[in-house]
């Protein structure tokens, strides 16, 4: 059984991509952040460990970009998992009962359109959506709400009291697939990849290089210039490339190498939007 | 006397940006989220607004680029600040006299490896890293400490227990200074724009727009692909370039406004690091 390491608890976002990403039997293993995530895998405590990456509203999650490199963990696969959030609590309570919410900052914010109806009503920070969720099912708190996703519901045993509160419907987050050892990969089923490079402040360098990855026919999905750390104001690109052909983007691939700095393929995968 | 908005208070990082970067006598309006910071320029309570944009280590400020897109706002100028953390408490207290230790989530992920040498402090996330200094002194409250700029402990009277605690050393924040109204420029002293458009999602037209740019003599200093709001993974492109010459940048701007859709100059004032 593939231990997968998730962000979050049980009835988390996290735990929907586990569901709908791996077909078989999995284990499930709990972390509490991002880091504890990326230690479980490199302690070997789970294969594969599931992260989000960037949010349709919220951008990149450039901590996340860091971890990645840092650890050097290879990007196997993608999810696009759209978000819906939902108030819930104990069964048998009115809106008007609640008089705190807890949740993820992210996740407070997202829906605080839906707050300012509600002004008597308190936000409170917390780490994890669901974990927010659980705690006011074993402790059984009343006047208190969760915004989680509707699964969270099921597993805890709450109900929902207001669905799809966040502000803007179309909200959508990205997940990346992470392991320690870079997979041998089929090409004929890669049509994605994550590169990362550095580039001299050569006036028109990065033009050059898009001008490469156009030739060789990559589709541009991403691209972001980050602060190199301890450099402030010197960038890296991070980039996410989509082809039809591995042949063609191998090209562009080994004239980049050449061309950049510090050129790094973050991983090759199967593209999650085909 | 100029009233400019700052997100947090007196001994805040806006705090100091205002201190630098206006020579006359102004009158701060301090606000408690970047929310209320816009607010208080479009409601005209203010005449400009400090915004912290992007830090070398967390990257950009996404929300703060949406509230500048949405509210039309301009940016007029740029303030680059080195970021210093210092632990404070009331006076006469010993590092092992802390029990907890509330401050703004950013402020806390900075001085991760600080605090795991202490691991019997209590980390708490705050609003605002000066608010907690000022509360302290209020309340008079020990055992518990903040971490803010040195301004704060000056202002607030709380004593440094340890300087400069973040675990990179090398932290800058940059800031832009923003109006409601575009400014009259006199083109002479500018040398820097920030640039917002969207492209079509045929293969190489990001390439073309930066090979004019590079043509035009333009040096980029930022490149961010985000997500178009409403409408998941269509995307705009936030750009900062540099130049020498106005008349080489107007062509620029003139020929990307033909080739891109919905371009919007975001702001051109003098490049901060020159």
């Amino acid at each position: 059984m593939k231990k997968i390491a998730i962000q979050g608890i049980q009835g988390s976002n996290h735990h929907i991509v586990a569901q709908k990403y791996y077909s078989d039997n999995i284990q499930l293993n709990e972390c509490l952040s991002f880091d504890s995530l990326t230690d479980s895998l490199l302690k070997k405590k789970s294969d594969e460990a599931i992260m989000a990456i960037e949010n349709t509203i919220a951008g990149s999650i450039i901590p996340n970009y860091a971890l990645i490199d840092k650890h050097n963990l290879h990007i196997t696969g993608e999810y696009y998992l759209p978000i819906h959030h939902h108030l819930m609590a104990l069964p048998n309570q009115n809106i008007k009962d609640i008089k705190e919410v807890c949740s993820h900052p992210m996740a407070l914010l997202q829906c605080k359109e839906f707050f300012k109806n509600h002004p008597s009503i308190k936000l409170v920070e917390d780490v994890d959506t669901s974990a927010v969720a659980k705690a006011i099912a074993k402790q059984q708190l009343k006047g208190v709400a969760a915004i989680a996703p509707k699964i969270a519901a099921d597993i805890f045993d709450l109900e929902v009291l207001e669905d799809e509160i966040q502000t803007i419907k179309n909200n959508e987050t990205r997940f990346v697939i992470l392991q320690t050892k870079k997979p041998i990969n089929q090409t004929n089923y890669i049509s994605k990849a994550s590169l990362r490079f550095e580039l001299d402040h050569k006036r028109g360098s990065l033009a050059t290089v898009l001008n490469v990855m156009s030739d060789c026919k990559l589709n541009l999905t991403k691209i972001q210039s980050l602060p190199i750390i301890e450099t402030p104001w010197k960038y890296a690109f991070f980039v996410d490339v989509t082809f039809n052909s591995y042949d063609d983007y191998s090209k562009a691939k080994s004239i980049i190498e050449i061309m950049a700095n510090n050129f790094k393929i973050l991983g090759e995968y199967k593209n999650g939007r085909s």
